[in-house]
């Protein structure tokens, strides 16, 4: 928070607050027929399906605000549950928006986490149009609801997987989690040692993955204008294992995952080694990266060869098979989630 | 919390847990496509427009563990958002809930819980179609989206009263807050001297309207039926006043309200007394009763007159004029919202 001026939010009340926060929504989507200002918003979906998901962000347990700008954590908020929605292969079109601040949170606080929400909403097409603010016992709380729209029965599940499809992976993976041990490492430093300047050099990219994501937004488009229906999709938040051993597990399948096709970036490799952990490592179970696990019939093979954001990283198997991965060395091993668990 | 035995939430794990609480949903509507356990729930309404609210309820600022049992919180966390969607004239179809939730909660409080938010479901006939579980460093934090239908642009406002307008209520008002007066004095007596047994003999009716509120559906039923539009509505969710404020400053237009004519329940009245508080005061600026507030033109009149829960406590002018009470004694005031503001 750089704010340099401070208005209690106290001062505004909440329905102050509220039309502070909102006075400059522009509404993007005819679907948008009633935004903020009512008991409820109204959307208009003829002819779609509507979907909608939702997420509940803590303080302490899920963003640290002493390494997290809060426009950046406006922005995440959004992302996020944006990246639910792209993983149903929908497209988002409304969210809504649900805060508990404590009374240490000024106006100037909210303004900046309220501009990352805004520039989510931009770059992604998605309007706001509604939420509730209340006060918090402690600390920051954020819930949204993302809303969006997918062709009659065009929307892609976990559960419908096919023995033999192809298993494959947007972008790279376990960037974020370095990036979080990097920042939490110079927390620790500077509260032991509040003069050293943060050492973050050449960590942009691990950093930039933590701290603001994208949804995959453009992996929809291009399934969509490539005529690829994945048979089974979901984001991945909890590390790769965790996810797909979900759609293992509710597609009644197996697979196999060859290490050497996890898709991972150079300069997270590089970063995985000065913590001398294993990038593999990262990628399985690290959290956070927001690409997308999907799968496709082999037959659609040459269709997406050609998208270097996407890797094909593995099959799918039998169910009595289980859920494998074959070692750079050759071995194999049972997958194991080892995700994020946030109740652990 | 009356659970004998005690199963730590992290022994199952996220996934556990969400699987153990939404293993005997049954889903209601037919526009219900996918609910519980993909990335997004898919809801299908061609034909009608989509209504959507959230509300965010925080431990110790909203509710009070020491006198509401979690059946009831539950219940209670799911009507005040189907509350915000028959406000629209709409139907509540689903919902989606996040759960903020600090280790102190077993699973048997959790289950009490959702005993609440099913029966809730069940009652009012909407699907429980998704949310998200996590952990909380303090207390219990409920997020609540709930989503609705209303045929094409037949959702009614806040901002589309009309001068000459009556101005309506259903039920009556002001008991919640008597409740919660109530409620607050035994469990400072309790704190004070843990063995005295709490007094609440005859105060059933205003305790229930507090930790057992019921959505207008019958009134929503009861317009739709007698072919009546309002031409503004919403909940009262923060007491008399400040909702008819609302509706004048949406509207831009005044009204004239009788205390004589706001309902209020005898039980309400004796109960206010006992604590030598005015019961309109109660009526204006207590909160929580979650009854309807509209207008409908003058021609209608005939059309509601024989519903006993609907009263008609006034009518709309034109901005100028200002917003008024007459009292019993027939002096004017100005109206003033004095709604429970959880941000003072």
């Amino acid at each position: 928070m750089s704010s340099e001026s401070r208005t209690e939010i106290s001062s505004l009340g909440e329905f102050g607050l509220i039309d502070h926060l909102t006075k400059n929504i522009e509404l993007q989507n005819v679907s948008s027929v009633l935004g903020v200002g009512d008991d409820a918003a109204v959307i208009d979906h003829f002819g779609k399906q509507t979907v909608v998901t939702t997420d509940l962000l803590v303080e302490a347990v899920h963003f640290d605000l002493a390494y997290t700008p809060l426009k950046h954590l406006g922005y995440k908020s959004v992302i996020v549950n944006l990246s639910d929605i792209y993983a149903m292969n929908a497209i988002p079109t409304q969210i809504v928006i649900s805060l508990g601040i404590s009374n240490r949170f000024s106006l100037e606080a909210m303004d900046e986490f309220y501009e990352g929400v805004y520039a989510a909403c931009s770059k992604y097409g998605v309007d706001l149009v509604g939420g509730d603010t209340t006060s918090s016992q402690k600390g920051f709380i954020i819930s949204v609801t993302a809303i969006g729209e997918v062709a009659p029965d065009k929307f892609v599940k976990r559960s419908t997987a096919q023995k033999g499809d192809l298993l494959c992976v947007s972008g790279d993976l376990g960037a974020a989690y370095v990036g979080l041990l990097f920042l939490e490492r110079e927390k620790k430093i500077f509260m032991e040692s509040p003069g050293v300047q943060p050492d973050l050099e050449g960590e942009s990219y691990v950093i930039g993955k933590l701290l603001k994501p994208e949804a995959r937004k453009d992996i929809i488009e291009f399934l969509a204008s490539s005529e690829i229906t994945p048979t089974a999709m979901m984001d991945i938040s909890d590390g790769l294992s965790s996810e797909i051993l979900h759609i293992c597990k509710q597609s009644n399948l197996g697979c196999v995952l060859y290490e050497d096709k996890i898709p991972v970036n150079e300069q997270m490799k590089q970063a995985a080694f000065k913590f001398e952990i294993d990038p593999t490592a990262c990628a399985l179970s690290g959290g956070e990266d927001y690409e997308l696990v999907f799968t496709i019939p082999q037959t659609e093979y040459d269709k997406l060869v050609l998208n270097e954001e996407i890797s094909v990283v593995g099959y799918m198997t039998e169910a009595g098979q289980g859920a494998h991965i074959i070692t750079k060395g050759g071995s194999k091993h049972a997958l194991t989630a080892q995700g994020w668990n946030h109740l652990k």
